[in-house]
């Protein structure tokens, strides 16, 4: 890639970030009554709902904490952050330190602590905070919401688990693929032997259980030995899901000058984007089935925000990181599209589901799902990358 | 309705019943290896997955014993019927009682009795198969269920209940209206007290609490005392469920000689199609939010089968029962769309879930949900209220 496109890109992005999409969180997203976030808001930025759902008020923390340590030291990103972090330290938490899944405007809690990724946001959002203000009460939030995940991994449901044990037993890529991600965010906060051996292990599993070698895609569900389960959830797909992990992959093998991991993980982002991608209409699929049978999520043609930005995020790593112009082939399919479909340059920050025509599905820019995160993140990244690209980076 | 449109209109549902419908489960359904049947059926009835979803098994239990008893004593139904008795009163409960929600092909549970519906249409499906093969043993099963539902009514989901107690108390319409038609469904193996105060409790229930007087129409959740909750549970409206829990207290209404409550219901039908029904594309949407906000469904605009059925038996009950055009006008428009979109002439049954636009979105005939019920319920329902209009009636 020419440097001049690199610049170009690297101005797209950069521009989206900070003259569309933060502005808009900025202006609507703050509750300054009781702290904590608005995530809920229509196209025009109005709030549609006001319960605080966990997982989205810790990943908007992370948000601006991570400018503020990235990008510039700006005090309202670090005001915006404590709102929130101040919100979640009071009350986020049942007595045993577990993360509510959802609290009501007011903090009061209205979802048991029964989703193991609300602690692993919070842990990623207090990092970046205590990075961000120098808090020790916020690494030690961090520290101990990190080691209780630890703890809690093997049944990470705990009393809320369904599904009967010994009947047919399974393990999700999720938590691993997380833990990839989270265990980076923490590298400073945990000892150099704890990252290590965490990374081990999620590498090992992510690669090594959930990457079917045939196909060169991840399956979410696998059993204990990797091997593939025939039902819904053994047979289930989700590119998104897949690519992320892969680019956590590569942010932990190029910390590692683990060429072979950087090849490989590179492969099965163009291998997902091969399998997930509309051919009809354009756009990455949400759900699919390993066998091409019906799947069990009614929405599993749409076509989300998030997908897309995790594609990206994952094509412009590995150009960057092996020159392979498949990469960019890609990225640039994938850009068009996201921009043409997702981007809002009228009000603002993106559309957050499209239907498989890529017809906005819902005109909301946040709500129980969608929050301060992928979007700025994705963005963010993008717009590093192309400044490596472009001889201006890091 | 002229005698000769009432007759057309008779068979034409009478033959899709018993030449589409169920050929199509005689055929590809029964297990007859590890007894229960196959709901996972693409278009041409092969097998997909082989899991057996307690909620579906229970109810081809219940439609082929209701066939048998309402229809023709006809040996192969109760044969059908007995497939899946047995297969569920042998593996279907754990050591209290509770119905599990999902078993593997041989029995083997897999997921946990959390959800209390399974144990409605266990209750459902014993009586019914009690009734029609004279087993002391499964009228034991229903009622000891039945009492089972009643006793844990307060706190269907038991340990997983995820809500956090106090913060925001909701009730859900979908057990109150369940039990309205459970009931009536045991009448034979209740007392007479027993059944008058359950359905008094239902009709208060349903009609005072979920039903909101300005709107008029139902909500799926509301405050311990009917109040509306501002929240995306609070919000939301089920039309399909709204209209058949209003064909449910017809059933009540009727057999009580209560007109008054006959005419509410069948106005609560005609007011959900007028918020329901889709003007650009046709069809009943799935969820909507009540004030009109993005609903939290992604599925929320897509057509469902059992929707437009509990449709079509609503307005031909509220036909019969009070003589509205209107309800003679809808009924033709969603007869229409229902036999245009969901039925497959070709290789029998129906097809479950249509796009926002009407086409295929699913080409499978059961699944997870989608089982030998609310088809060829509907159209029995269907074929006999229009052999009583045709004068040939019950």
């Amino acid at each position: 890639m020419s440097w001049d496109k690199a610049a170009k890109y690297a101005e797209v992005y950069r521009k989206e970030l900070f003259e569309s999409v933060m502005p808009f969180w900025d202006e609507y997203s703050v509750d300054s009554e009781f702290g904590g976030y608005f995530t809920c808001l229509n196209r025009e930025g109005e709030v549609f709902d006001t319960d605080k759902f966990v997982w989205l008020q810790c990943r908007q923390v992370w948000t601006y904490a991570m400018l503020y340590n990235r990008c510039e030291k700006r005090e309202e990103w670090l005001e915006v952050a404590n709102n929130g972090a101040d919100f979640l330290a009071l009350h986020g938490m049942d007595g045993e330190g577990n993360w509510y899944f959802a609290l009501n405007r007011e903090g009061m809690p209205l979802v048991q602590p029964y989703n193991i990724f609300s602690d692993c946001f919070a842990a990623m959002a207090f990092a970046q905070y205590g990075l961000a203000c120098g808090s020790e009460k916020a690494i030690d939030i961090a520290s101990k919401t990190y080691r209780n995940i630890l703890r809690r991994k093997d049944r990470p449901k705990g009393k809320y688990t369904k599904a009967v044990d010994g009947t047919r037993d399974m393990k999700g890529m999720a938590l691993p693929m997380i833990l990839a991600n989270l265990t980076l965010e923490l590298e400073e906060v945990l000892s150099e032997d704890e990252v290590e051996s965490t990374l081990d292990m999620c590498i090992d599993e992510v690669m090594g259980l959930f990457l079917d070698e045939r196909k060169g895609i991840l399956y979410e569900n696998v059993g204990p030995d990797g091997s593939h389960v025939d039902c819904f959830d053994g047979r289930l797909i989700n590119p998104g899901h897949g690519i992320e992990s892969m680019w956590f992959m590569m942010d932990v093998a190029k910390r590692r000058g683990d060429k072979e991991l950087i090849e490989r993980a590179v492969q099965v982002v163009l291998n997902t984007l091969e399998y997930g991608w509309d051919e009809e209409y354009g756009g990455i699929f949400y759900f699919m089935d390993a066998e091409g049978r019906p799947p069990q999520q009614l929405e599993w043609d749409q076509k989300l925000w998030w997908v897309h930005l995790e594609a990206l995020v994952g094509l412009i790593k590995g150009y960057n990181l092996t020159g392979r112009q498949e990469c960019l082939d890609w990225f640039e399919r994938v850009h068009e599209y996201a921009f043409g479909g997702f981007s809002d340059p009228k009000f603002g920050e993106w559309f957050g589901y499209l239907n498989r025509r890529g017809e906005v599905l819902m005109p909301l820019k946040g709500g129980k799902w969608k929050g301060c995160f992928h979007v700025p993140r994705g963005l963010y990244l993008c717009w590093r990358e192309f400044e490596n690209l472009g001889g201006e980076g890091e």
